[in-house]
């Protein structure tokens, strides 16, 4: 009998001293969440050798969560062309740039008292008040730096922090390896955020007004969807970042062109489409939206993302290895776009 | 033998014609998600009969979702005294207030067809892009009228939308209503959603810039919170809204004052804990950041906000209408705080 | 311009004293899970006035959620025309029957201290332990009344344990109503659960056996699908539950009929299809299987049931008293199936 | 500063060729599922280097998930001495001993297409009928085999099923697997499955009665947990598998001993414990129950099982490689225990 399908499940075979990438590979074969977490892993390498700019939209404690140097990695080794960012996620980098640490706490902890004791509980993980004050003290006093007739844009902002933060960073950082290899960062909720609350107060405070320039993100944002041949996204999460990179390939016809969405999508998500929301929303309703091309290849995972995250890139790592290589991506370019 | 604990389960007794207020306070007797939105009702309820300020965070596709008259009638009786909200929801209430209509789909739908047609689709609801176009339209020429030399609160935008939208209104919704009522919007991402691309092509084809004073936002929401008595919270789902109003509350600091964090809290969501992400942190969790008071009266209903919600409100129409009646409360107010 | 699609949606009007019933339907005109639980009472209401013969696959802790009324509500007014349940469930019905209750605790609690104190603990709901073996020795007292030649179905033997229930119940529950009333009661896996242990405990102890025919179970199940001019299905959760009323469908081959599947579904549940599993999977999958007809009425709601379940029933008491009334269904019948 | 914490998050460090015991050991020392991933490996492994007799509960479609070698690998290499498992997971074994594969497919597929060319489908899986069919005629004949005059043990009836497939097994699986390594198999809802309906069908059709001693396997469970010196658990999913698992550590009562609970424990599931359900609860839920002992070691991972289970095993296969070999277990009596 003739096979009914062009692809059979091949059952994971368990080995001893299996890498990341065999491991990776074989959930490819199997099926349900490893079938497309592997999937994931092939379209990511996929737009390492197609000429793909990518964005990453990074939503959820993933700092406080332990993906700082993954994070890192991403952007040093140019697995990503641009990305997209939570305020809280940036300063849970610069508190550790800074040195400081994120300790193990545990979910059902006394709140009350980890109030009374000065710590702050992420879901397991607990970071020290007093640590993090030192953090936004290092804010306010960067903010007191800017120019107050300047508008910023986010990018101009984080690479600025970046920057500051790079002689006096303990360890390598997303923000001080994004100011080094030229990558940008936006964060369409800069308010919302120890970074606005730290505004806030040198406002208050010193007097220092610091202005954002948030439409002209949204204009870098669809210049860079405009001008590249190709785009592709990778989501952490959902929130402000996916929709942001989302609006960025819709809105090209304000530059007078009209392309197609993004070319590759993966995204790791516990999120659901089932209510609605534009976090847990399929490529598929995207591709509606034309944000998402009709002939797209795409993938999500339905997984936390400190599992499928560090699991697919420390494939992507070895597997991908002379890809990551051969990569060449010029910085990106605001060239042309009118201020 | 005497009862060993202070209450027991009230099994759920079934009657013909029950009123929602009489399911919401049976489903109090019971167990679990039904407990948790009968305690929802009695929170809100309390909230309504104390002297508090209630901070309503909006996130998700409610507006699609035919959640808009639900906000409105939160808004015009003042069940709710400010309202932080994702600009997605701003929009398609625009949208519904100049008589456009979203429509009853389904989530399998094949979305190339429907992008081929121009249908944009939300899980299973719709909307026709040429309707979407007149509202971007509006929004449009709104910003036109702007002032290029202000720099813009989103409560002022907001509230000059809905003053725009009052004369042309086929119905009223969120924006109109709360600018008639004095109901302050805040919306911490405006960026990020169609207001942005508007807003962004006003500037790159119209040369009309537009400036939002983020940080102002964040000011005006701590003034808020400083100033009242005590606050309360409700969130619909997560995301930006949810964690501006947070924050609100542990940054009273700004103004010299230390308060004890919001004193009420009610969220319904679907997010989880479990992935360390703010969106589906617990209100316990909120209490390690002084966010929600070591007293507050909280509560989390596990359930998609479009069955929870309509019966929570439906229920205090009935059970709390005479509290609702009574209750004054005067606009907020930003006297004091300096420009 | 004509309407683009056959149905808007029609947001949800707040009005003071809405009935359940006009909640429920007010909710079928939304969208996402308000919609489908709109749809699952229209649904529900059409098996009622056709000629179906309606299952009731009930997973989870419904009873110790404070569900047994609006499970009895189904039973003694022909809702529902054979159960298929855990065993767990009917151990709570015959524990609240015999007078006892369950009482209102928190997840949170210290369940070393609980158990010290022998006390259960099921989510945010308690049992004392001491009640619990009052009615474990009921359970077993009843076991050592059975014939030890016997091979009872647990449709037989249920009966007869809410036959002996009858006389000694406090209030009416699951297992009495459904003595009264003649309608069955499948448990698919009797031994999981505490009647196994009784029944493990009569064996070892009392040298008294009491055997189940599990097959004829599966084969009655059968019978009543191949019988029935047209099957229903209503799902609270998954497990054992809905995967017995499923396989009845498919299974009429064994009585050399060849049925359609299903003609109704309905449900209720927080598990999700993305994890491959028998629990969370879809109606549509269940068509690839021919378990559902290709031509059914079916719906999902994803809500917690103890929200969902109550607030149907109490919609359909008033929206569908009268087709209530009127519905005259014989007792299911298995003259015909040789023994 | 002193450290104000035992444990600082240690960030996921990215490297080429990293194996998966070097992956996960990482993760164990990051946060939130990842953390718990790490754990579980942890707990695991000091389970196979301590003296318990670890029960493997086993629910969902992970065989047609490609599962199978992972389970035949626990097996084979004993990391688990007692397996709890759905009928429907032992089927699809079968089907994959006798040299049928499943297939790859996608979960949107058209059904009632699927369903006209005799194609099964889980939710991204596809199995073809005529090689179920085949699979079921070898339960069919296999059953004509069997005694009816005995009543068997479902351990009893797994066994003879691996026993009968080994001579014509084109590849090892979980049946044949526990046949050879004396490793005991209980489904504790044997009849709801498609071994329920080849049952059925050859009662009706063949006149063959077979007969399950399901108050056996509940005797038989206890008697194991009873003569253990401690027992640990592992969950994939929850269902009967785990209810199963959990009751025969209470139940020591009825051989007339008190045991602590379980003084292991891993669970690997999606279900959430916010619905009050047995698949979804807590290890500390079941410590109220003494299902788990008050000082047992055990973590909860809320992760899909295709991802967690082989990353997890191929992590011990290399990490745990010299405890495995030098752990011995006698196969698990049940001299003693009564008929």
């Amino acid at each position: 009998m003739e096979d009914p399908f062009p692809a059979s499940v091949i059952p994971f075979a368990v080995s001893e001293g299996a890498s990341a990438a065999e491991v990776v590979e074989r959930m490819a074969g199997t099926a349900f969440q490893a079938r497309n977490l592997g999937q994931a892993a092939h379209i990511w390498d996929a737009m390492l050798r197609d000429e793909v700019t990518i964005f990453f939209g990074l939503a959820g404690a993933m700092v406080p969560g332990g993906m700082r140097p993954v994070v890192t990695y991403l952007i040093e080794n140019r697995l990503i062309d641009c990305l997209v960012c939570t305020g809280a996620n940036l300063f849970h980098d610069l508190y550790e740039c800074l040195g400081h640490r994120h300790w193990q706490g545990r979910p059902g902890a006394d709140d009350v008292e980890l109030a009374r004791r000065r710590v702050y509980r992420f879901y397991d993980t607990l970071a020290v008040e007093h640590d993090f004050t030192i953090g936004e003290r290092f804010v306010t006093d960067f903010c007191l730096t800017l120019d107050p007739e300047h508008r910023y844009t986010t990018r101009e902002f984080f690479e600025l922090v970046g920057r500051a933060l790079i002689p006096v960073a303990k360890q390598e950082g997303i923000l001080t390896a994004a100011a080094r290899h030229g990558v940008p960062i936006y964060c369409p909720a800069v308010g919302d955020s120890v970074f606005g609350l730290c505004l806030a107060e040198a406002r208050h405070r010193n007097g220092q007004t610091v202005t954002f320039d948030i439409i002209r993100d949204v204009l870098e944002m669809t210049w860079i969807a405009t001008q590249a041949r190709a785009t592709g996204v990778v989501y952490i999460g959902g929130g402000t970042p996916k929709n942001f990179v989302q609006q960025s390939a819709v809105a090209c016809y304000i530059f007078g062109r009209e392309k197609p969405g993004h070319s590759y999508g993966v995204q790791i998500t516990m999120d659901e489409p089932d209510w609605g929301g534009l976090s847990g929303c399929t490529f598929e309703e995207a591709q509606s939206w034309r944000k998402i091309a009709p002939e797209a290849s795409f993938v999500t995972v339905r997984s936390e993302a400190t599992i499928a995250l560090p699991l697919i890139v420390s494939a992507l790592a070895e597997g991908s290895a002379e890809a990551i290589r051969q990569r060449r991506r010029p910085a990106l370019s605001f060239e042309g776009l009118a201020e």
